[in-house]
């Protein structure tokens, strides 16, 4: 793994790929648009899913499982629903070899298929609320693909909710931001901003989407995380009635919200560097790698010795590896680790072991600015200590890098210089029209309106009018 | 949840039917052969993925992610391969809104698509073994469909390895049909016999599959996981070659292997009885339930609050429900307790707290028999203790009730007698016609030929002819 990436000011969009394949992340698959999420890929996976699952069950989720294959008529049944996924549907028109009465559609998202089975689960207030989640693939035929930020097949989860009044439907929505922020700052490492999408970025078939978004390492937003409030839109198109305490027949009120292998590439390009990934030590498969220096047969045997006990004093609170590989030169090793973004790197030489010591290495700070020695009689609380640190300042260096390149204009111009160069916070009336046109001559997007909202009112950026919100420009993935 | 089940004598594939959806298992979906896991069958399918997966770790295996979607090109690359899936396939053929050049498999499974991806990945011996397991939903298009049993879609986990030796490769297999014997009996409870499939029931493309089958309830068999040994065979079609250590180029050994949502069906079948289901302990969702009884509100409130006392004596180590639930009567809690299988009950009532004592209740064994008394100071390793022995003594009937109906028919009458109400270890002389006509005059089948064997010789017991081997017959689901 001596071979370099791309630079990152060289070429970011080579960079992003380079990393995702050098690093063994994953690989490109022989269907189109679609990827193979290689060991090393998944196992940040898994720790993503980890994150979010003891999340959602520590606020009374459950989880199930709903069929990938969605009648074809069920899309079609609320109408928002199906003019937004329709274009992207992969179609399943033969089973067992012969052509299907109705045609099956792949699911791109649940909902239809859930709303379904609610409608045959729900029948009083008793019932409610009900708190699913599932872990999924779900396929979209999309245009334009890209390593874990848009392929055709994507591994998510997909909760979906309902309950007996459009409040607690509303808190549930907010409730799930909330822990999507949680798990964002506190386990990627990555800042977010919470909002509300415009009506044109809405998700097909929602009254209000919420999203978490956040800057890449080229200033580009990444939508991380969404959760819709869904009204009674599914609720009448799949007939999901109750009983109310009073008697009385409602329509139950529902939620949905996802958090996809996209969350993957966020990690990569909000940390990564010229070196390969950095990967935050909540997440990362390998959180510690031991790396023993030695010059002949005799000391190889002995340094072995030494870092075997260094490991056996980190595990098993601390994932880590002895790369005992032979045949491989210390330097190629820390080159190999540094790719893999492994956060903390333990030396271990002839004259650490004569003197009882180890030197940490912070994949964050290269250099001798991120060395540190520490005795090995202390080497377990050093390290846990080490972790923690290199978390936190992954993330305000995320945050730092963000708040640099965040802008606040009050011009049009001035916003149009602000998208090409970072984020943009502006007053905005509201007016999908003054919206489409700052697309159309910039290609940046309103990402959302902020529900962290200074009070005041300005004019919209665009027309002019008097505006209660601001709204965050940029260009996107 | 008053309403019975139909007993199981009366018919065993209504109870079967009636237990899943009336412990709340699972549903069936409006898809063909589909079904929706509801979270409690889903939360025991978790515990089952949990138990495997921590085994497969362990022996160093990874997961990874590979596509959903498979060229239609690829499955007819291996002969066999082709000949035993075709019929079963669902199909894309409608992408983005047009019609496919190449349509494209839904994954029947994925040798295939993997093996593709090993061609590309495996260069030198040094790049070899690659232990890859994936969890996945795969689909196959089944004639007749069965809750769990069989489904159109269903959930697994499949293992692909490719080794530089046959050996190797072979090994591999047993190791995991280990596995899955060693989680079939520590973790389900189920007693499974391990042998290797004869050539009419090997998986389509193997050189010798390997099974665990177990006996259920109603006598026949379940074929519970395989473990198959590919051979060069996939290795061949995808064209998986690597140098070995005197720089030949040689083709990889490859196998496959898995377990899937069928497990579920398997615990359902081997231990429920006509109250409902028995869950063993280390696969229970809910291990411990808390009923408090109580006869008015001032008493409830003190019964409630000693409960509370009990519940965190015993967690978190145990996982466990406090039902406080009001407008219940206790007797209708423990029901409801029973049908969904909770191992072991604890009922605290006024007595019992001026007392500082609990009743502990089996659910595998009903009535006064199955209750203990033990004071609360205790009560944790009570508990931990008793569902300790619940866990055994599950394994301990389901092998007693195996060896109960199973038979050694030393003629062909005997044969057919013993098939019809259990398993038959008989001897086999190997030709495929004297399986044949077993199955077609009893519909029994040749489950596996056990590994292990008694030594010696005997007349087939079909044809007479001398046979080195017994085979195990019965009828099977």
């Amino acid at each position: 793994m001596a071979t370099k990436v791309t630079p990152r000011s060289v070429d970011y969009s080579r960079w992003y790929t380079d990393v995702i394949q050098m690093a063994d992340l994953a690989d490109y698959a022989p269907v189109r648009g679609c990827m193979v999420i290689k060991p090393y890929g998944y196992a940040l996976w898994e720790n993503i899913k980890e994150g979010l699952d003891r999340r959602f069950k520590a606020t009374g989720h459950v989880n199930a499982y709903f069929p990938l294959f969605i009648p074809y008529s069920f899309i079609q049944k609320e109408a928002e629903h199906v003019k937004g996924f329709s274009p992207e549907l992969a179609v399943v028109t033969v089973g067992g070899g012969e052509e299907l009465e109705e045609p099956l559609v792949v699911r791109p998202t649940s909902e239809t298929i859930i709303g379904y089975m609610y409608s045959k689960w729900v029948q009083s207030y008793r019932d409610l609320p009900i708190l699913i989640n599932q872990w999924a693939n779900v396929v979209r035929w999309e245009k334009r693909t890209r390593l874990f930020l848009r392929t055709t097949e994507f591994l998510w989860q997909e909760g979906h909710t309902a309950h007996a009044t459009a409040e607690e439907a509303i808190e549930e929505t907010l409730l799930i931001l909330n822990i999507y922020e949680d798990f964002a700052v506190n386990d990627a490492a990555i800042p977010v901003i919470k909002g509300r999408k415009s009506e044109s970025e809405r998700f097909a078939g929602a009254v209000t989407s919420y999203t978490i978004e956040a800057m890449m390492g080229d200033k580009r937003a990444l939508q991380a995380g969404t959760s819709h409030f869904l009204g009674q839109n599914f609720a009448r198109a799949f007939d999901i009635k109750f009983l109310d305490q009073n008697n009385q027949l409602q329509y139950a009120w529902t939620t949905s919200w996802g958090v996809s292998t996209r969350m993957v590439g966020a990690v990569v390009m909000v940390h990564g560097d010229d070196q390969g990934l950095i990967l935050p030590p909540k997440l990362a498969p390998i959180q510690v790698v031991i790396v023993p220096i030695w010059r002949d047969d005799e000391e190889r045997a002995r340094i072995l010795e030494f870092a075997g006990q260094v490991k056996a004093a980190l595990e098993p609170e601390v994932r880590l590896k002895l790369d005992d590989r032979e045949g491989f030169s210390p330097g190629w090793k820390f080159n190999d680790w540094e790719m893999r973004g492994v956060p903390l790197r333990i030396e271990v030489g002839p004259k650490d072991m004569e003197q009882e010591q180890v030197v940490l290495a912070r994949r964050d700070r290269p250099g001798k600015e991120g060395k540190t020695t520490v005795p090995v009689a202390g080497v377990k609380q050093a390290v846990q200590d080490m972790l923690a640190t290199i978390q936190t300042d992954l993330y305000r260096r995320a945050l730092a890098f963000r708040e640099e390149n965040t802008y606040y204009p009050e011009t049009y111009e001035a916003l149009c210089e602000a998208v090409a160069k970072g984020f943009a916070w502006a007053w905005w009336c509201g007016d999908a029209a003054c919206e489409a046109k700052v697309k159309e001559e910039t290609t940046a997007t309103i990402r959302c309106i902020p529900l962290d909202q200074e009070p005041g009112t300005g004019p919209c950026v665009v027309c002019g009018r008097e505006s209660r919100e601001r709204a965050v420009f940029a260009r996107a993935y």
